[in-house]
């Protein structure tokens, strides 16, 4: 049981936390901290935060645990902001699509003042943001990655990974690096790649658009993801980013020549190759 | 009411034709040809089918409609070797995903043979095949395209397009080589697309997939279609996609410059306009 949690952010993450929280009764307190808090009232007259602050240092004054629930770039603020206002033996952790910047921002504050973070990414979420698509089981069977490093507490990452657990999800633990490099191969390379096919199709064959099928549908759907938190993501984890993209073009002008040079037995052999592996996931 | 209608082809769409034509009762007699008859025996054994032969020329003796439901390369063979064996008075269609190859090769045969031919495309499908997942509500609000030329006849453009009507689909016309432009750009280039991308991470990054969320997993569902199918649509089709492939490379090269120049606005502006883009398709 924790005594209270603060939540820093209260769209479809930070609300899905405090939701899934309360409905475990696995606080006592459950603060949120909204830079307007006005925006934030629905979730404290549903129940699902005792109450709603826009002060940072205080909101965070006595928390037990920290959750950091806002875009990746504004996460490496908020460090920066509260770090001094932290409780000695509180846990602070984050929702951050990237891991290594924000990681590093903890480590590099703790050096002056010693105080405890451990990163996680919830691998969950939707095109849709913002409070009102917040879900208790939002983290129900999701994988959510913590990246301890070689400086991080042993019970921080313990308190962190049981919280996350205790939210329904499967814990993966991975270093900061090994984490972003795996998240720009498989949810920024495919965001980009959805976004760029809806781009040239909307932009060249928009009258196409109007016999698109189910594929076309589902291979874009991330593609209407929130615009501020996808900038972010792409500008914060560029460079991992950039070398997912360089194995894609790779992979992609590779079945471009062999469809040129019209050879049929191969460019079956590497679709043959492709669904193996595609259909290897769940 | 069809008499006597012929389907070519007893997979997931021939099967579903059929499923369907048999649930509206709009058929006297179903007749299925394949290849290997014993694989479609299911078709007959639960009352789809009147009856199966492997036999093309008998197959369509006497037929009013003929569906053609093989892959896209071999309907050309069909038509070549069926031609002569169709009654003077049957509509022939089939659901071929390019459409420009198939319609000269019906009016070169025609030229010699009048007979009639429309060509049809089913906008449905699914990434698995056969007749074990064919259903009768396949074409229930799905988009069909006809592709119509100026030789067409006006009496099978009406059969054609009533027919999928019936079977409950949204019936779009098309030239030939319009419909070819437009399913490259919204279905062949998202199947090479999501095709690269798995190619690359599962290469590059396997251990990547162990924490591949829905964003990836619906971004790559149709990178598990058939080999067979998806090699002969890529080879048939392989101008138009070439065109529709350059086109999203310049939308990814764009996005990807935009995020090595770190210019945050520009690239928010950018995913805001897909995002609109995205928001339009139901």
């Amino acid at each position: 049981m924790i005594g209270r949690l603060t939540i820093v952010g209260i769209g479809l993450l930070g609300g899905s936390v405090a939701k899934a929280v309360r409905a475990r009764g696995a606080a006592r307190e459950v603060i949120g901290v909204a830079r307007n808090a006005d925006r934030a009232r629905a979730a404290v007259d549903d129940g699902t935060l005792d109450r709603v602050t826009e002060d940072l240092a205080e909101g965070v004054r006595g928390a037990d645990l920290v959750v950091l629930a806002a875009p990746v770039r504004t996460i490496e603020d908020l460090l920066e902001r509260m770090w001094s206002a932290l409780p000695e033996d509180a846990i602070v952790t984050d929702v951050g699509s990237s891991k290594a910047a924000i990681v590093a921002k903890a480590e590099a504050l703790a050096a002056n003042t010693p105080r405890t973070f451990l990163g996680s990414h919830p691998m969950a979420g939707s095109e849709k943001s913002g409070y009102a698509v917040a879900r208790a089981d939002l983290f129900q069977g999701a994988v959510v990655v913590v990246t301890p490093t070689d400086a991080s507490e042993p019970r921080a990452v313990k308190a962190v990974t049981g919280f996350w657990e205790l939210l329904g999800a499967r814990v993966v633990t991975l270093e900061p690096d090994a984490h972003d490099a795996a998240v720009a191969a498989i949810s920024h390379l495919p965001h980009l790649v959805a976004c760029a096919l809806v781009d040239a199709v909307s932009r060249e064959w928009p009258h196409a658009l109007g016999v698109a099928a189910r594929g076309f549908k589902d291979t874009t759907r991330i593609a209407a993801g929130d615009p501020t938190m996808w900038q972010e993501i792409f500008l914060a984890n560029a460079a991992p980013l950039r070398e997912a993209l360089s194995s894609f073009r790779r992979a992609l002008d590779e079945l471009e020549r062999q469809i040129a040079a019209g050879d049929a037995a191969l460019v079956e052999a590497t679709l043959a190759r492709i669904k193996d592996a595609r259909e290897k996931l769940a």
